[in-house]
């Protein structure tokens, strides 16, 4: 695996990769790598020919209150990770490679910004979105993989690249668990031992939702949202920020259950942050 | 010469391009091509191996009240116009492929389009840079050449490729000119026998400001500005918008002249809004 800091360096390497007939497959992280992003990377090696993974703590998707300066940050064992999981090229750029002095340009998705996660995260999605456009346009994949996990964050990416014309495929990935069905988050490392033993009720709030979808047939999206808001209740140690069911496609709140639909939902334990989702497709 | 207006058969024909080695030169136009956008495809011939031409009026960059409806257009006309200097590809895509319905997605450049032009033109320049990104990941390019003509678009779009981490060059061509001076300009056609005789008064005001400058080493850009004013005011039927004395990297306004400057100046003639700049190199 080489690793690389310079973009340019970066640029001549996926010219090179395009000239020889490879195709590149392309797994961005914030680093702080779990098994979620180590399963990105092992599909990227069964669908592209070199797989290039980049390690940047993004600061234009969080806002001042949040969690910029205290993000896990460990490359080294990014790196041996990365490397075990067959990574070929791990692109790691210096901040103000990524934005200089005098940095001016943002890319912004319209209405699947500024709901759910972008309701509580002003700006995050702006970066997200921005970000990306850059890492893509500079590490120039065929095909760049990201985790359901961030339910929203795949849904407005998908969405910006269709809108952009951007010429690659976005691959979405199942979202890795814990055993106790707890979503890998680099996020839970923040978690004491007390917090991560109450972590997992919103795994088992969502599991209560989709048996209610599709085995009782509760059609009732305020119905469904009780039942969530219920079992996370149980756990004293979890405050839901908000849990909601909506279209897959456009983020459109729902009343009726129907189609492809996405249950998002965040709460905070302790002060960290944790989001989840299930995905579920319903018959009229 | 090929016409598509598939965007899928122009990435195919992009993507065919760059696997045979083709160097991709590419000319951006909303048609009504005259000869500042011809100079620019056979300029394209110099640098690159196959040139591609797109017409597409971009609606986004028309606010509500502007020329979106009536800009001329004669797709058969710009057809022969641009095989006749060489152009290899004519990609002219329909509105609904360009923007489908539930489009969301539009980059912007923060403080590079909301003065001068943009001050006039709420919302012009996102527009602006949206389509251009759009189209460069379309037509997939090693170089795109704009005009001068419109130099606060070309600045803008410098920024934004430099910024958005893009992989092409941007090429500015010098503004081409009638013989009495007035720039080429796709709304010219709008103006009447007697406005087109009143509209070459811009060009003559710009060239005052040049002399004063580079011959009478005039460092006061208000007194600059006030010269622009005083040689337009002498011609009725133009009425001026701005004139301003700004930094040609960063639009940045100056008081004294120093530098690499832009002197841009808008004004309306009848109901057409013409635009036109200088930009010289001034030692301290």
């Amino acid at each position: 695996m080489d690793t690389l800091t310079s973009p340019d360096r970066m640029r001549e390497m996926a010219r090179e990769f395009r000239a020889r007939g490879e195709r590149i497959g392309y797994v961005p992280t914030m680093g702080a790598l779990h098994e979620g992003h180590l399963s990105l990377i092992r599909r990227s090696k069964q669908v592209a020919t070199k797989t290039v993974v980049s390690l940047f703590v993004n600061p234009a998707q969080f806002a001042p209150s949040e969690d910029f300066q205290s993000y896990p940050r460990n490359p080294e064992r990014d790196a041996e990770l990365a490397r075990l999981a067959g990574a070929d090229i791990l692109y790691a750029p210096k901040l103000a490679d990524v934005y200089p002095p005098g940095y001016r340009t943002y890319v912004a998705v319209e209405g699947l910004g500024t709901t759910l996660e972008g309701a509580s995260r002003p700006g995050h999605f702006r970066g997200v979105a921005t970000v990306v456009v850059k890492l893509l346009n500079r590490v120039a994949p065929h095909i760049a993989l990201f985790g359901q996990k961030d339910a929203q964050q795949v849904i407005l990416i998908k969405k910006m690249v269709r809108d952009l014309e951007m010429d690659l495929e976005i691959e979405i990935c199942p979202t890795v668990r814990e055993e106790d069905g707890l979503a890998m988050s680099s996020r839970n490392a923040y978690l004491t031992p007390e917090q991560r033993r109450a972590a997992p009720v919103l795994f088992r709030a969502l599991k209560r939702a989709e048996s209610a979808v599709l085995k009782e047939r509760e059609r009732s999206a305020q119905r469904i949202v009780g039942l969530i808001r219920e079992t996370v209740a149980a756990e004293p140690n979890v405050i839901l920020d908000y849990a909601e069911v909506v279209n897959a496609a456009t983020l459109a709140p729902l009343e009726r259950i129907e189609g492809s639909i996405l249950i998002p939902v965040a709460a905070r334990v302790g002060a960290t942050r944790l989001i989840d989702n299930v995905i579920l497709n319903v018959e009229g």
